[in-house]
């Protein structure tokens, strides 16, 4: 679709918000919005788009906050740092764009050594350099938690892909296995230290951004990260979209450390990407995927005409599941 | 000074970290630069500065935590919105910048009413207004205390004032009157509401947006926004600039709600520009300023070689005072 309707570096590039799917994180978004009404323009995607030199840069922020996404003793500095940065750097992959620079805005308990602190620091460097871009800089103040606040910006070459543009008989593809993070934090939840792989889904998650690239050259049509889990972010999806899903759960590539499909579709943490496809796209383009990035591509699910509530059903053999229960903040 | 000897969208203007003033928070970022080595490019000022479109766009981000910048009961919420975009905003302003949009990135106590977390979002909503900008999304997730990231973007037309630039013989200006912020916290502190006019300055800072440029305009040649503190904030641009400021005390503007010069000078949040501006810059052109904003402009200091410690000295008709005890967060 077109982009945007003017060049004035002060616009962005969507002035209408995304519509957000079901959830109330999002009821209290949607009021926001209603209440700025005029001086919030363009949001509801993973990143908002603002024209710069006649391309368009992709921003994004998310926070990483002690007791609400991770537990004290759970990880190390570096992987604190690691995984607040992977996890907005996830926010740009899943617009197809590519990352140049991050701010880091950390409130640190004052025990914190100095040494833990430049730990988390030098994670999130990590994190940053393996997808090609710098830190620029960022914010240091006293927490009596642990939180950290990351704020990412890509370059778009040529449009993003976003969540909406997904139409009926897309199909529902995610990359990678779903539901090791979801296992690790169920082993901590339980006081045993999770097994080795699902610890290091959930400890160093990868940012799916070259993945992002080849989906989009391969016509993604509208894209997510799975952040909340596939059955929430679907809905987005569905929601921006205007289309609703049904999802094949037999069809879940499944992480070894998971029980089974109700539980890997609401496995949130992924930052695997969740893209339509078009009918076209099938299992020859996806062992393509998979032999350029040693990661599977899985077409989970197909997309309806939407108007009519849920937005995702899921489905097992045909027959139809009862979701389950999927985190929400509030 | 010339900007930067790159076009590459790639690349930040400066690579080179801007030295940073004394302090534990400072040390911590130190150490923290130090580890991060390449990976950390162009952090030290007011804002990183990155190029697009043939100009340079200036990104700050900004924390505003519970606890630390405010306390439960102080403020309304709407109030709690625009202080923290205010004090981001006042950022872009440091270095000369028009704001363009921000993000907003809140952890919210569950318990918050769905009606005063759009309140918080319409007091971002007005700040931001008001330096003629406006919100481009954000994230929002539960925390156990309020905390509110702000990330802001703005635009510079040519060359951003840092807080390098600075030499000896220039005078130290700084704008409006100082210590109604913290007038205000001492009143919270000791149990009383604060008076209207210091509440007014904590509640509902003002970022010096136009300010900046006209300082710009008329030679400034260094800049950083008092959050700390005049006394703090100027060794900030004493460590960038290598110079020493003498900060007549007898020369501040005092806010009538504070005690004294002494208080004033480690005032922090104020939110005012604190300047370098050349040995030809007079009380002329401060009755300029004052004409135009109806916020006076006042000369506090001067600046001299540095080479020894302290990077500001203190005096009272002309005789040595000691600091007082400025906050730092660790």
């Amino acid at each position: 679709m077109p982009l945007a309707d003017t060049t004035e570096p002060r616009s962005v590039v969507v002035s209408r918000h995304t519509p957000l799917g079901p959830g109330s994180e999002f009821d209290r978004i949607r009021l926001a919005l209603a209440r700025l009404g005029p001086r919030a323009v363009g949001a509801g995607d993973d990143c908002a788009f603002v024209p710069a030199g006649g391309e368009y840069l992709a921003l994004s922020c998310d926070a990483s906050v002690e007791g609400t996404h991770f537990r004290a003793g759970w990880l190390r500095a570096e992987e604190l740092g690691w995984r607040a940065a992977a996890a907005a750097l996830s926010d740009l992959a899943a617009v197809a764009a590519t990352p140049l620079g991050v701010l880091v805005s950390v409130a640190l308990p004052v025990e914190w050594p100095e040494e833990q602190f430049a730990d988390l620091m030098e994670g999130v460097g990590e994190a940053v350099e393996a997808v090609g871009a710098v830190v620029w800089g960022g914010d240091l103040v006293r927490g009596e938690r642990l939180a950290i606040g990351m704020f990412v910006v890509g370059r778009l070459v040529g449009e993003p892909v976003r969540r909406r543009g997904a139409m009926p008989g897309d199909g529902l593809w995610v990359t990678g296995r779903l539901g090791g993070p979801r296992a690790a934090v169920a082993a901590w939840g339980a006081g045993r230290e999770p097994e080795a792989a699902a610890r290091a889904r959930f400890a160093r998650p990868e940012p799916r951004v070259a993945h992002a690239l080849w989906l989009k050259e391969h016509g993604a049509k509208a894209m997510i990260d799975v952040s909340d889990g596939v059955l929430p972010d679907a809905a987005h999806l569905g929601a921006a979209s205007g289309v609703s899903w049904t999802i094949a759960l037999e069809a879940l590539p499944l992480h070894p450390a998971i029980e089974g499909a109700l539980e890997a579709v609401v496995s949130g943490e992924e930052y695997e990407l969740l893209a339509a496809l078009p009918p076209g796209f099938g299992p020859d383009q996806a062992r393509e995927f998979e032999a350029a990035f040693g990661l599977p591509l899985t077409r989970v699910g197909w997309a309806e005409p939407a108007g009519r509530e849920p937005l995702v059903r899921l489905v097992r053999d045909g027959a139809a599941v009862e979701p389950p229960f999927a985190f929400a903040h509030f």
